[in-house]
């Protein structure tokens, strides 16, 4: 499967094309739109106030309810748009945002409106491939689950069983720890009421993977998989693989994985290498824990730049934003891994 | 371009072939060649003992010192090779290693000898790649150094400017301050007593890549097309750009870097972005840090399974690694570096 | 620039997507829309009763009439289907479709209406996307331009300067000699008359490309490249280039293309190479013939089977066809060469 | 798979590094051998009086015997050389050749002894590929056997039953016909004393292959993925699949292939569609012709021009060439056939 993402935050749609869907699939439609629902602001009073029904329609390559193996195009229909906030903005960028470099990259020529084809409302059609990727993967008994692992440094609890994470997909407010859930929600909506934002990070699991699956070449080891597809998620700064940073603080003896067999499995007694030896499935959960930056629109004052004068400006931003993106970014984490985990899988 | 890395540990040569160099470059060999004594063992007491002359030569798409255009394919002949020190551990894979993945992946045929396809030995390879794309980005007034950033925690000073790495690479133990270093190295060869081994972390700049490159797609955005190079090195289990981790503990108001004009051009005050925004390069340095886990080749004891019975079994590794990666591991950083720079510009 | 065509004939629009558009592109769709009505039934008596109005519109990519580039979409919604039609046919496929190749590929699930994303009907995108290709190869100087070579047996005059074509593309029966084109007219309407089909082909010459584009390596070479693009396009069983089949009748003597020099410019008096030595053009016009087959959906009776029960059945193929495809697809031809022409520059 | 073919004909080696390689292949040498001496000179009076004795060695990805699914790269080394045969051209361009359009790419920078990298010698290793490739599809029950289908306008027998391509394997000379290889080598020995070359077009088939591999869209389609393998193959000009260019002169009741049932399975009584239907393998063999060139190196004095002077020149080429290329294309096009067979089977 490949795919494409197009469209733009204030054109008539946002969408994706994906191709190399099997064919023979009976698409639940209802699963895809409860994905997108995860999605959706308003789920949660910590997110933005935008209204945004994202109703997913599908425009080809499904056939009396089934896949047909043909290009699979499924769109959602923009609305409530305030395009006129961003017109005071078009050639003063924002601090951090794709503004300025898209502005370079386009020759000016970019839509501006909400962000564009920048906007982190095209994670929407991602999640929705995502969702045809796990309807995919649950037949080979494979699953995808996240949680948010950390905000503002307010830790969720470990991650001790994959299992654990089922039921984290059906929570407002995505955390094993609810308690812990509520320290983050209190760290962004101080942060929303200091007209500021704030960043965190979110844990992953692919479970069900056999062994074997990737190699250690470029373009086809596991790491560089996941890692392609999740940087493709906006504000996805870092990927940690396993133990991940905390590899630079231990020894070999803490980090290895000692072998042991189970039920005439061969298994791992822990999981610091997140499943994957030499660019390879081991067998074992594949985990990994992505950083995502705070919201880079914030309603204080910033310095840009006038982009036509070339003089330095202090802009406000207007519009309705999120102060953190990380619980709404917890199903376009899966789905950016269920797309990687069906490349893994040759799907 | 694009490369295929071939050889193995313990065969008669290890080398890689890359397509799409381009015509007319004036190959200097001799820099070829110095990057890959960088990455040489014998630079560093803290490396391991075994000698490799590791001569590069070239066997196609050079003519009378220039590349030709064509593929381009450049070897290095394995010797001291002390192949029965695997011959114990064929059916038992060493923790953490690629071992039981290859075991698997291969259906039981890959060459074992000193890890074979997936020794760290086939970095060097990629040195040679990298090199060339090295000598190519300096036509284009792009250079690209590293450092060691830490190790089992004792961390190097801040790179504050990224002009002083070009000194760093002069260094047989490449770090900004040698006083850090020498403790750096005090780790190192403490584990190494104690038969164990440490990881680290390497930071790494990119600059004078012009902003506009890349695009927020899949496929297509800067992070994912370093990510995919970084990770095809052994033991990087983790890449983060700009401020990385540190985004999680950040306000959207720390966080951002305010723009500005210098000398008529427009930069960010601060660069914790790492160079890139939505995807796109901003004309800033692009900066990352990777995390390299410990060598799992360690001469403690450690658990393993005989693949041919299914028992559990204890282990133990003979021959000659290195109680730290992290050294030699920074050309090789650079390199990965280099040719995803090349790959952004279009080469 | 990459492109997925998607939609089925019945289905509620057809369309295609195009990442790596280049950005600034003040695209004209006018122009866009006329070379969809190049290959619009209608034009001409010879084709196809079934009425298709093939309106352009896009969804993404384009922005205050510029493109923007990020991934532009256009699709065309679908109208006029008598989907009835096809449902006898549903488990009896049509010889020489890809009716039972698409029903084993896509286990029995594809859209068997009207032929599905299998329809001839898809080439409309194709010209869409190939109508932006043209508009951004003209600023560099390359043009595209063909006509029908021959329709069962009857050939058009030789192209004597690649400079003809442009007044081609005015014609609703494009050839260069109008007498011609009225014996392969009726050879076309006697074929309908007898409720048959009737193949021919074209040929297409691509001016302006500089000297020195592609590689004689697979996946990089000129032939290999265009030839890739014009065999996605239905019907077409035969890519030849310059000369074509008739070099199996040549020497080398007769074969060979004499250099000259013309303003001071190398050329070479004859093209039988086709702009293309080594896998890398010359600088000459790139041209070559393609073969088109001849309409599979005719009314005689034919033999299929029944996948069901497996048994031997004569069907009878309803729905409006074209008697010869070929007058049709000159413009697709156009198209496809000009995405090869496209990513040959490296756009 | 995907390969990379490197090496210059007088440089010290050619050799091709194929990535992909399924594991647990006992490849067989002596059978990749085999290969090369049907495409080494020498095996019949019509080839050129080149002595290339053309072992296979291999450097990597094999391990006692067996695939270790890691890049297999295999060389030949070079010898007898007569270099100095081409310093005389090597700025006035052999017409024909790649001589120019490789200057121009090179920027003046290719090796242009002996053709260097666009050389004919450069289908060693990829014979040797195709042998690789051969093996593996042999497991699965796939084969591939092509014979001379005419030169210069002689023709062979028709091909009548895909099985009789194993014998014509044997034979110095592939034909079917042996009356008509003796007729077709008369005349490439009168070319030859005539000091000029001659064309041809080779045949082949490959079956075994399953139906519903492929698909209609760009990049899938077994015609298109088929013709970027054999367009790769120097001197090949034109791919024409099942009927070929004779589908021009049909009525689509001729060209249709009507179904029919055999032991159970659904066939097609005739295969002009060259067993694809919609881009889609349909069961039947796959089949193709294509287009071989006069080889363009004649002794005949011809008209270049002076690249650094701009001066027009008579030439006339040295060395030792083939009057005919196509009975040493044979196991070629067999070779880029196989690695298309794979692609297509997803190895």
């Amino acid at each position: 499967m490949r795919h494409i993402i197009f469209g733009e935050s204030h054109g008539p749609v946002i969408g994706v094309t994906v191709e190399g869907v099997p064919a023979g699939l009976a698409l639940d439609l209802k699963k895809v739109q409860r994905e997108l629902d995860r999605r959706r602001p308003g789920q949660d009073p910590t997110a933005t106030a935008r209204k945004e029904s994202d109703r997913v329609e599908v425009l080809s390559g499904l056939f009396e309810g089934k896949t047909t193996g043909t290009p699979l195009t499924m769109i959602i229909r923009n609305s409530n748009q305030h395009s006129g906030d961003y017109d005071a903005l078009r050639y003063t960028p924002r601090p951090s945002h794709g503004d300025y470099a898209g502005f370079i990259k386009s020759k000016g020529c970019q839509d501006h409106r909400g962000g564009g084809h920048f906007s982190g409302r095209l994670t929407a059609p991602l999640v929705a491939a995502g969702a045809v990727a796990k309807q995919i993967l649950a037949q080979k008994g494979v699953t995808v689950g996240a949680h948010i692992s950390s905000i503002y440094g307010i830790c969720d609890a470990s991650l001790e069983d994959t299992a654990e994470l089922a039921a984290v997909a059906e929570k407002a407010f995505p955390v094993l720890d609810d308690a812990k859930g509520e320290e983050m929600r209190q760290a962004i909506l101080e942060a929303k009421e200091e007209l500021d934002s704030v960043g965190g990070a979110i844990e992953c699991a692919v479970t069900g993977l056999p062994a074997g699956l990737g190699a250690p070449d470029f373009g086809c080891n596991v790491e560089g998989i996941f890692s392609q597809y999740l940087f493709a998620v906006p504000a996805v700064k870092g990927v940690d693989f396993g133990a991940g940073v905390a590899f630079s603080l231990m020894r070999g003896s803490e980090a290895n994985d000692p072998f042991a067999v189970e039920d005439g499995k061969v298994v791992t007694k822990t999981n610091h290498a997140g499943g994957v030896n030499g660019g390879i499935t081991n067998g074992m959960p594949v985990t990994f824990e992505v950083t995502i930056r705070p919201t880079p629109s914030i309603a204080l004052p910033q310095e840009s730049v006038d982009l036509r004068t070339g003089e330095e400006i202090e802009i406000e931003i207007k519009g309705r934003h999120d102060p953190c993106i990380v619980p709404r970014a917890v199903p376009v984490i899966e789905a950016a891994a269920a797309l990687a985990a069906c490349a893994l899988l040759g799907i």
